[in-house]
């Protein structure tokens, strides 16, 4: 999510998300910390969106709902047919002023000028955003490809893209992604070809995962099916509900009688059938996932089948894809991976693709974006060898704002920016005591101590009770929760002799004493919680 | 673990353990559940270790404590000496019989007798076990690949395999790990030109991480460092224990004043420093992620440093290794791995190694082992294509007996086995209700009510406690507490009038409609534990 702002008026550029990881106990989704806009709603003058996937536009609905309806929403026809989509989802589809801005079409907001450059990407319809400014213009590349045979016939737009470079770029802002990569992108129309080779070896059932989103790679899928005289059935919610924004706006087609309902799958001999799913990524409920556990109401996956993976795990996903590979192996299927076969192509340009964007846009600021540490570095060397000075690059982070005006660009003062965590209907921040409340509970357990005394003079009144959850293999529990009701009592009568009444500083004791007594028995420093109940 | 059993009498071959991972909230090892052994232990003749690594050797305190110790525990010299130093760590290392076993020497124990063969691998003194009865003799591998030029000049003992297999092999059991993997492994004496000839390129320091039990390893980035003309530092605990067994035992050397203290790094100029470090998993504690995180008290990382990943990341430490090398991106340190250059061997044995180790020995039956589904299917497919016949191949799991007598072979009869966890001092299953119990809160968070009633009439007499741990972002907390409060009085009030003085039943009612109202304001299901105090 990048903020652009000039004369005190701001255009956001995509509002994505990130999905979290193990460490993140219980959270749902990982958004941007967009607090910086919470008083600046008024001064936005349009949302524009680059592409539909979430790492680009999954933030919307919480955006929409924390800061406000923009007046206006933008981005190419499958990225607002995507969007319109989730924003019904979440209620918020008839608010939401979403509009296509064909390539190459130029509107005025107030001191912008907004205009999308189509680019290539693994999603049909993306688009690089120009902003124009009387101080000059800037282009956000999104991600991007410069793949010379994409499956819809519609490469980058270079011509527009040299005339951005001709009529003088202040500012280019270009995807890192693949920077460590030598070389150029295979096109995306080069896997349909391996596909088709690959299933005219295969003799049962084929399952191909991909990346729903991945429109082409489907068709391409489709295509091979066809080719080979078998069925397809679309398995998985997201694989559907894409395929027939896709299909509706005419970007992706099959003949009819092709498809068949999941359920009829068993209805046809194997050789005839190629399943198309969702779960490249392991994810745990996804359809493949439940195919490989043999948990999938309609596939059950058997010898003889094969699984294809369209598509490379994404960093920190791999341990799940393994798993779910060699659970596939344990059925008995077979699973073809890119690594065996091109059969996955990247949607973001290699380096010299990065290089031709900077000679085409001949910016005369760069600031390289959407890469870790290392991709950002490497961005910027690459800058470096087509001749931009050093001095004009600018490698920065989230909640650095690059200031540009008539004397030159700098990095201006960090503003609170970094990350959100979304918890069921709630969202806060990373550091939410909560969490490390879960952290602390989910490695030792937690003990619960409850002590009811009299509020006249202290005395026990009934006996103490103690609660454990979470604690491991805890054979002599009896015995320890026995000695721990002594300690207890032990603790609580000293109390009342010593005239310490409150409850609070009792509970303090408590704690020490539990923790103290558990620690020396368990080696573990689960959490303890004392209450005192006064009667 | 491997428990090889001949008229009643057993032999244990290795004793490994695995690591947690993250879903296994706070458990510390993951050992292989032996109970099958715990009416056994009279009938143990020997333990026998392959080579040092933990995941073959790991378990061995656990087994000697729960089990007992047996007359005798064999290994080779350096396996001997680890697991000697681990044994002592937990005060086991008395009364251990450990036995260094000479390769080529065969010891009767009962009806088994023992031998171990030489084998190369990523730890000196790998050894292939050899069990002979009257019936015929089983090979072991272990871990092994055939290194024609190791660091020690000690290739795998190919004349002593070949004697085997002329001899007739009854059984082969071999490593699959890289069962996928078409062509003979890189040597590991390739490596050292490869670290020489980047080290050289290198004009600040140098961090080299790699497996501290890789003595062999840690001895050619010596040699690099000293061809060089720079001091080595070891960094980290296991890699200064490794080096100074293996060093005691005249597996490593460097020549006198080569080692500096790590606090003495600062003294010396940057291009005459190479460090050795542990950390190439990117583990939480260890000294490369500590320096990443600039949390190192020796060795402050900075631009112009290099750090090389002399080794590649276990399947599962993918996020892991990738969040360490970008945080020294970040810091403007560079880093080389082995996908930048051949800085890295595997130490397990590729397709043409495990056909040849097939050929060699000449197995009547093969037992693939040491691999997942997918590996295990290929290393079969493997034994299929050099002319085994596939009725002879048993591709097995975990606790499933492979039987053979004068008859044949096949699989016996499921046995309890799978795997233990340990947390602190126990040892447990994995399907201890606490794991379970862990899981739950650390998704949600937990809400404890604490109600109590006048044993006489069920009165209500001292206000609800509510207290919740782990319920994120809760803003309107304090509100939502007080009309819980309401909730509970109310219904114990209900109880009360309704004569329901049962503690546990009216628990059962707080539980359900505490959960109730907070998932309909919360939509998330944190674990309610009510507790009814009588007084």
């Amino acid at each position: 999510m990048t903020v652009v702002e000039y004369d005190g008026r701001i255009v956001v550029v995509d509002t994505g998300l990130m999905f979290p990881t193990a460490e993140m106990h219980g959270i749902d989704l990982v958004l941007p910390d967009f607090s910086y806009l919470r008083d600046r709603a008024d001064d936005i003058e349009a949302i524009v969106l680059t592409h539909g996937h979430e790492d680009h536009v999954g933030a919307l609905p919480y955006v929409l709902r924390e800061i406000g309806i923009p007046p206006k929403i933008y981005g190419g026809l499958l990225t607002i047919g995507m969007v319109r989509s989730k924003l019904d989802e979440h209620k918020l589809g008839e608010k939401a002023p979403l509009q296509e801005l064909p390539a190459g079409e130029k509107v005025k907001h107030g001191p912008f000028q907004l205009e999308l450059v189509h680019l290539a990407h693994s999603i049909p319809d993306m688009r690089g955003v120009l902003i124009t400014t009387e101080l000059g213009s800037m282009l956000m590349t999104g991600d991007y490809k410069f793949d010379q045979t994409p499956v819809d016939g519609r490469p980058a737009d270079v011509p527009r893209l040299a005339e951005i470079g001709r009529d003088g770029l202040l500012l280019l802002c270009g995807d890192s992604t693949n920077a460590d990569r030598p070389g150029v992108a295979p096109s995306e129309s080069s896997v349909g070809p391996a596909l088709l080779q690959e299933f005219s070896r295969c003799e049962g059932r084929i399952v191909v995962t991909s990346f729903a989103s991945n429109i082409h790679r489907v068709q391409q899928v489709i295509d091979a099916a066809v080719a080979l005289d078998r069925k397809v059935a679309l398995v998985g919610r997201s694989m559907r509900k894409n395929y027939n924004i896709a299909s509706n706006l005419g970007m992706a087609k099959a003949p009819q009688g092709l498809f068949i309902q999941p359920r009829e799958i068993e209805d046809f001999p194997d050789e005839k059938i190629v399943v198309i799913s969702t779960g490249s990524q392991g994810e745990p409920l996804s359809a493949l996932r439940r195919m490989a556990n043999n948990d999938h109401r309609d596939v059950q996956l058997h010898s003889g089948d094969t699984v294809v993976f369209s598509a490379t795990p994404v960093p920190g996903n791999e341990r799940a894809v393994n798993e779910t590979i060699d659970r596939i192996y344990e059925i008995g299927a077979t699973v073809i991976t890119a690594k065996d076969a091109p059969i996955h192509a990247s949607g973001h340009g290699w380096q010299e693709e990065l290089k031709l964007m900077l000679n085409l846009t001949k910016p005369r600021y760069v600031m390289p974006v959407h890469g870790d540490h290392k991709r950002l570095r490497l961005h910027s060397e690459l800058a470096h060898d087509v001749g931009i000075d050093p001095a004009n690059v600018f490698r920065g982070r989230n909640g650095l704002p690059l200031e540009i005006d008539e004397n030159g660009a700098r990095f201006g003062e960090d503003i609170h920016a970094g990350v959100m965590y979304v918890d069921g209907v709630n969202i806060g921040e990373p550091d939410d005591a909560a969490l490390r409340d879960r952290r602390e509970i989910s490695a030792d357990g937690i003990f619960i101590v409850v002590a009811t005394v009299s509020s006249d003079d202290g005395s026990v009144v009934a006996d103490p009770e103690v609660i454990f959850r979470g604690v491991a293999f805890l054979e002599e529990a009896d015995a320890l929760v026995e000695e721990m009701s002594d300690l207890i009592e032990d603790l609580l009568e000293d109390a009342s002799k010593a005239g310490n009444r409150e409850p609070h500083l009792i509970e303090e004791d408590l704690h020490d004493a539990v923790g103290k007594f558990v620690f020396q028995r368990l080696r573990r420093r689960p959490m303890i919680l004392p209450v005192v109940v006064e009667v």
